[in-house]
């Protein structure tokens, strides 16, 4: 199977990527993490994005807030599907990333998820590897399932909760 | 290989949506497009996402305005990944659609494209099938070239005309 | 008289939505609560809609955050009223939640009240019931004489507050 | 069957309410329609929501653009559900309508649709009336079967339509 | 002189309101405080403003939060010029109060000052008793000396400051 | 009666100050109009309004568009109610100009006033000049009345234009 | 004297860029137009922000729309001052490119200027190179007299058109 | 070389302020700060503007919050390049402050940097000096590969944290 990778722009987005390293791992697909930043680093994210596909990457999710332009640059550099996280940061609640990284021009898509929706990506990630491999598309049918059973579960305990109201 | 689904939840929403199918029919890719409204047809939108992946289909684009729960609705009920084309509708200029289509809870991702984005939607459409098809994956690169070398012939032509200004 | 139910989307929800369970408490409404979810639990969320109205509903309430799309699932499989109660999550303080709950195409309404606004929701989901219902609806006039001599009552206080700046 | 009273805060929203008044002769509800604005006829604002239960309104729909505070005015005066439609004006998309709608302070709800949502408002007050009449719900029934059936033709003049692309 | 009513929709605004409180003390204005809220208490809103004018006051402000009508329904029931002050409450940062505030229909105008700007509300409300004053303009280009003295010497301590960097 | 000083940025804004000209014609206030820009002409601005009130102004009304510190800029050089007029240009539906004018640091106030909303701006520096001009108050209460009526007028012509639905 | 590169990312921007070109015309400073794409023509953009300083010029202006990243790529790859123009596109009023363009994370600063502000973009640049060249200083100081002028002139003409009212 | 001016419109913005003073301090730029405020003290601004070329300065950069007039008003005032600052203070997240710095009209550019982008602006200002000033140039081009290495060596670490996972 392919492998995902992970980039973000700054250290500083461990923390909400980290949700997408653990799912990946759940699911047990191979993948890279790497801090590497479309303005900082430009030669680097160009030469990822160009190599990745050769290095054995079926996916790319990229992480940044603020004008969160790295997904873009990745996507510019490969025609891997690229997966964009925008990262919420200290000012306006991420409408910046998300714009920055969903309003990509004709030509050069981004598939963006949710503002700190790190879990979703790798999801999103793992459908988009899936779509070539049952064994991956019957994995995440199983955790369908199991989320809709916990669903289930809560609404039990809700009815314990609310007749103690 | 896989056929695309393209889902719309109005007829006024084709215009847009038909950039979608022509970049499809240009890269070969089988694909069907369907009118189901997540809100006045939600059986069919249930039934049409639940046998999308026993029916050929690899990915499901949904395109919708307003309060747009069509990706979401159709993700809910399949493990394909499934591409969201929020549309700009009369009023809000699309905002409403794109925050109703992207900022989905954790678990059921929909991978977002720009407002209006149809012609984005079917090339990440194709870069997922292009995951494990490497004749696909060399036609969008080689769409990609042609693109590239449309920028630079629009840049001579730009010379000509600046110098008349 | 007919029960309320109130639906929201994930556990998390509750704090907020507890209000409108104290609310209905206390105008002696009969209720359900339930953690049913428009996207991890979807044919949950068609049925319960289904039935509703043959189980005795006169009025649901549906709260979620984010992409919300519990409450326009539910319209679409009942013709009862629908309340919707946009939750504020993490991010965008809750705009993304009220589009997508209010933003609702021709065909579906759902009732939307403010943003975290669970207790006005009980009582609109009251008022409802009490276009029918005599006794309701002299109690809802009643706490409303009761609300506004709480203002008044405030009103002296705050005399007394001011003479001591 | 109780009387629906669609007001509007300037004859220029007419336009957008009519659509209001149309579904609700389709679906044989009394109505009466009158001009009232919250700031330049307060009075009689004022007095419209304290009789209306009395004059046999069940419903009360406010349509009004800009700081709408006329569905708010009524729903103080009143314990009957008032449903608002904010109305988009010359500047701001219709946003400053819907928040001074939709905001509403505890205690005085204000049901509130899509921005421009006139037909919405009329089912939605169809729907309230039949909480407690049986045959306006199955016309009810009947008019959601009937746009499922309009959405299922439209699919079906959308095959034609793509086989000539 | 006449005297200034300061009105606030809730006890909740007191906090900032309180700041409009010591302005008018420190420019010894006359005034009087009062909760009364548009919607929970719309016929004192409407009497309190109807007699304003008659009973002393030559500017009314009016403080809310979220949809705030309170200036509006205030200005609705007077000539007296009314101050709003939009207040930031637990949601939309105060833009939602903001708009109801401001955005009012062409009749019926609303001065209105920054979101939680009590203290310029009470500079205003000054600022045009003094229209007619002359002791009282001349107060407010002495406290505008000192509000100008103040940065002057806020800039010398920042010499300091800088210096130990 | 002093006179009312109506500025604005440019010429583009006088379509509609000239909203504001026709009712302070209609109200018999004298008044003087002007293009002073904050930025292109920032010597004017601080002269105009450092003299206002030895000139025999009362209420200085200022428009701009864009980031629009017209009113602002004046507001900082007299102590008359300066009343911004927010002037929705060609980007961000006038978004810009409203925060820019309302938006005011503590200090120096801004009467503002809906986003074009010139109309308003001169009732309100009428109102400004009528708290004590009692002439003035009268003709405004007779303006507020004739405008009730109208209201009511066309209440009457709506009721002949549904019979006909 | 040093150049001035101005790159657009699509020849649909030329029409508001072109304002740019004609300013430094108007200044007599050197320029270079190109149309070069941060995500169709990557590279291209690289080398050019990377030689820019090497091949004579001083100021890049960049114009891009919707996820507007081309000056911040061109940033990213020079120690030249880059000049951001957000370009408004078909959604979103501009407000997507402005965030893409001004919100750049620390260590790589775009100078960003009002969306669709060609000629203040031509302005800052000259403003930058007459730092250092006291005859383009001049230049500058003398069209801003006339633009100072201009606006008085505007004054003038207001007089007329106001006494005909 | 010539000096850099830092203006803050209040001591409040000091905290997000004193990073630009750093990194100016960090590359050896000569400087001066200043409080300063458009509104309380806009004679000093303007003089300060007016006299900042002869003074020895070279670029001003500008930091204020909510209605942020301050970075126009010095423009307004010198041929200097003028960088705006836009900082975050209690309510509407910098979004103000941002449209209030950067949307200025034509012919007064203001050089806009992120919402509390201090840091930026003194590197902007660097560079802008560095046009003419060949060793600020070096220094700059160093800088940017220290901070390339910086991020390059975070992702080392993140390897390391990565593993323990």
């Amino acid at each position: 199977m392919k492998k995902v990778a992970i980039i973000m722009g700054s250290d500083s987005d461990f923390e909400i990527v980290s949700e997408a390293i653990l799912m990946l791992k759940k699911l047990n697909i191979e993948y890279e993490a790497h801090i590497i930043s479309a303005h900082r680093t430009p030669s680097i994210a160009t030469e990822f994005a160009s190599n990745a596909e050769n290095n054995g990457f079926g996916v790319i999710i990229a992480a940044a807030g603020k004008a969160a332009h790295l997904a873009g640059a990745i996507a510019a550099n490969t025609n891997l599907p690229v997966i964009g996280i925008p990262i919420k940061s200290s000012t306006l609640d991420g409408l910046d990333a998300l714009l920055s990284t969903v309003q990509m021009p004709s030509g050069i898509p981004v598939a963006t998820v949710a503002i700190d929706g790190a879990q979703n990506a790798a999801i999103l990630a793992a459908q988009i590897l899936a779509v070539s491999d049952k064994i991956l598309s019957c994995e995440l049918t199983e955790m369908k399932s199991k989320m809709s059973e916990a669903v289930i579960k809560k609404d039990i305990t809700l009815q314990t909760k609310i007749a103690s109201i």
